[in-house]
């Protein structure tokens, strides 16, 4: 069995808005992804995703609400709130949700990353 | 909605091997808990469980191998894996884990919590 060291992990790759599989427990990924810039609205129908950010910062906008996270704080979106994820600086972050999510949520577009690489 | 920053939730409580749920998302809690000493050998039938290492280090014995995690590392402990979580000093560890999870998994006695608070 082997650990994660989420330093190594995210020097592993270097991509945008492209996260990557490290682990899997149960009916979820965990999953790292390097942020930078803002992304694109969108929603999970029936998935609820959580957001803990390792480093940086980042903006979870909601329709009706900004979440500022620092590192080591997370945020938990439930399904079907419409989110949009701003990093200003680059910000690398650990998500957990469950394997079926699709990263654009209800939108499909140039953003979508369909299958996701293992690191 | 409302965001959690790891230092502060662990400011809320002190006690040994009684975790604490930071949040719920899908099937899943996230919970938080402090430990120091050594636990007690046991697995989870049907539950894959995280340790994330928030502060401090930890080690996960099995029966074949030891894990040790510094902070900012992970393991994935699959059901069925018998494990012992030991911490020589006080350690902080993030879990991810079914909601139906008992700390003690097959095990039940004095190390049992069975009702966990919510932080």
């Amino acid at each position: 069995m082997e650990k994660a060291n989420l330093t190594h992990k995210f020097s592993l790759f270097q991509d945008y808005w492209s996260p990557k599989i490290a682990g899997e427990l149960n009916d979820s990924y965990v999953k790292l992804a390097k942020l930078k810039g803002e992304f694109v609205w969108h929603h999970h129908e029936v998935e609820d995703e959580l957001f803990l950010v390792v480093k940086g910062r980042l903006l979870v906008k909601l329709r009706d609400q900004d979440i500022w996270l620092e590192e080591g704080e997370f945020v938990i979106i439930p399904r079907g709130v419409e989110h949009l994820p701003i990093a200003e600086e680059e910000a690398h972050v650990l998500l957990l949700e469950p394997k079926s999510t699709l990263n654009t949520g209800d939108v499909q577009n140039e953003r979508t990353v369909a299958d996701l690489e293992r690191i």
